[in-house]
């Protein structure tokens, strides 16, 4: 099986100003292709730490992406420490690469700099795969067996995340044109609403019973909730995707409606696609959540084609004044209450006319619980033609996190109403 | 100065199924007491790769911090590979993380399960740190001068990132009591609305003149804007303080209007702590950003007290019905106008009641856009008493980041007629 190192360079990743985001999305587009990803570095824009880091991992694997330490500015060094590796002589402009940048520049506004102009520049030992939507090109060093103790290829992306994501398609092409790749056999269930520890209790005697060469792992994340994906590395590939469909029906069964789909996916993508299927549309009323379940919705491509908007009511009065919430409600039961839950979907769904309408009320905290109420209580609402019902969850003091669990239990109801209403779902696993 | 190496484990990372999170919290914090962070690695679920690796890094660096691994399910073999690596015989129970895993599990009405259980079981060479948000125990493992060449720690904490995070300052008071530390000095100014290029010309002059030691970078997110951040290591504290502020005041003038704070920060907390100095509220109406600004505005702790809320109006018949914004100006301007976001401020204002407001329309893409209004144009609006102003921005094609920029610009808009109405900065340097 064909390995492959992910390698991500700058001080601004090790003193933990931002985050990595590449090394994730290009791992997952290895993966797809039968690559294993054996290791991701991060290290500093140090010469001699890029080269001798660099030159580690060529003779552990075949395939090192590399990205960042290509900007225009003074503290990127990357591109004259690979031409010092590849033993490049000389820089050579790529044209090609040349003319993008000075339309990118122009596009928006900007004279072309130097500096700029210096990004097209490229070690004569590299081939190039041009960067549409951005200044840095991708450059690829072949090195033969001499070098490394085995053939074996360099890519350097960009690191700015949109343009590495950008430049991936040509990467996987050019891997797949010079590697012979051996198969992986992932599939993933997605589901929303039970805990980690509960799957595995749930999955134990059936996890127990997989053939050797399969393994199920627990992926959970507080928006999607909990993946679950069965893998087979390797073997033929008609035979394997029998015997992993198999064993994924049985899961299915087991879970039941917790799935929300068969395949790698979010709630708010599986709503959407619900949504269109029949035709519906959605609103929502949010207080706690502050616009969170709004930007998941909002963040489909195509949905406008079903969100219609929302409402985020932080302050009492807007709930009042703008979602028609009785103030004898308030009064009575409080903000947060199954009673202002309900008020605040009906009265979004009255406002927006939509077909489809969920609402949240809770305490994200870190303050501000209530000995009824504590931090990480949620009501959740959820109204359409069919009537209209309240969950209310309880999660922990983590204001950010809740806010995550909020939204997606939120959402969960929201799926599991339209699911109900409409007599659709995105998992063929339980029907 | 002490070295340190942050190890993620976890098949989930190789493949791309998740972002890793933790490393970035985990550098910063480093980063802040002068430890320097030298690498960053992330390896798989697999015993004889994370002996060898961690014998590596324990080799090169006198602290290694170790994420994920620890979880209650299968798939999590870190522990018995670091009972080997330490050469313990044999596991204990840690009966106060025990009590914490029931309480735990109590408090969200589950059932204490044989595998919760276990994880309070640790080898016997380790020392526990209490996890008080889960479930799973910090392990620190002291190896003398003998094992690896020199004295050093490993830390092994849950890879469930609030976990991670919340038992970090325990770890960090542990690193302050077992090692001598050296000073690590830096300065972080935000900047927003100009490109990393177009920054890098305008400070260059000054850039080249820099002491030998001082050290600027840019740190572009779609976000928080370019970040520039000035970096003095090692020498004695007072002195650098000085000469690092000295450089940081000349920096400040060299960029005027476009810095919004002096330190590390995000426009919305800046937003929030002018607006709550002079007592004044904000709401917002969004089309293309999608409820982006409301969240990024009520992520804020402490938001309520100025934060009223806001109207997401994707589609045309809320920005008229809700927002009050005439058909007339719909169907003479279009949706993406001057005058249309100048109206969804305002309407936003007038049914909130709130002193400032905020509006986007705006086409994010990917496909979508006319002549006039190509995908990645945006209109801001911004109303307050002092009067209704638009500002047009234009971006590229890509919907996620677009959204991104979009709230981002549109908060800096915010920020200024805020600046500007109440006489108000957060940066110290342009005063």
């Amino acid at each position: 099986m064909v390995q492959a190192s992910i390698c991500t360079i700058g001080d601004e990743i090790l003193i933990g100003q931002i985050v990595d985001t590449n090394s994730s999305k290009i791992a997952s587009a290895l993966e797809d292709i039968g690559v294993k990803v054996t290791r991701m570095v991060s290290f500093g824009d140090v010469r001699e730490e890029i080269i001798r880091t660099l030159e580690s991992e060529l003779r552990q694997n075949e395939i090192v992406v590399v990205t960042g330490g290509l900007g225009p500015t003074k503290d990127d060094i990357t591109r004259s420490a690979l031409a010092e590796l590849s033993g490049s002589t000389r820089y050579v402009e790529n044209r090609k690469q040349s003319e993008i940048i000075e339309r990118i520049l122009h596009s928006r506004g900007l004279d072309v700099l130097d500096i700029n102009r210096a990004q097209a520049l490229v070690p004569d030992r590299c081939e190039v795969i041009l960067n549409r939507l951005g200044t840095a090109p991708v450059m690829v060093f072949r090195f033969a067996g001499n070098d490394f103790g085995h053939p074996c290829t360099l890519y350097s992306l960009p690191g700015v995340p949109y343009e590495a994501e950008g430049a991936l398609p040509d990467i996987i092409d050019d891997i797949r044109r010079h590697h012979s790749l051996t198969a992986i056999h992932h599939r993933s269930i997605m589901t929303c609403g039970v805990a980690e520890s509960a799957l595995a209790k749930k999955l134990e005697d059936w996890e127990d019973s997989l053939p050797e060469d399969m393994h199920l792992a627990y992926l959970p994340d507080p928006v999607k909730g909990v993946r679950l994906r069965l893998s087979i590395y390797g073997g033929v590939r008609e035979d394997e995707e029998k015997r992993i469909g198999n064993e994924f029906a049985k899961l299915g069964l087991l879970l039941g409606n917790i799935v929300y789909a068969d395949y790698d996916t979010t709630l708010q993508e599986v709503i959407g696609k619900l949504l269109k299927r029949s035709g519906k549309t959605v609103s929502a009323a949010e207080s706690c959540t502050g616009g969170t379940i709004s930007q998941l919705l909002a963040s489909v491509p195509g949905a406008s084609a079903y969100y219609l908007g929302s409402v985020t009511s932080y302050a009492a009065e807007v709930k009042e004044n703008i979602l028609g919430v009785s103030p004898s409600i308030i009064g009575k039961y409080g903000v947060v209450s199954s009673e202002c839950a309900a008020a605040m979907a009906e009265g979004v769904r009255r406002i927006t006319g939509s077909d489809f309408a969920i609402s949240t009320t809770g305490i994200a905290g870190p303050t501000g619980g209530t000995g009824e109420n504590p931090v990480g209580t949620v009501w959740v609402g959820v109204s359409s033609g069919t009537g209209t019902e309240t969950v209310r969850f309880r999660y922990g003091n983590d204001r950010i996190r809740n806010i995550e669990r909020f939204a997606s239990s939120a959402l969960d109801v929201l799926r599991k109403k339209i699911e109900s209403d409409t007599g659709n779902s995105e998992s063929n696993l339980n029907k």
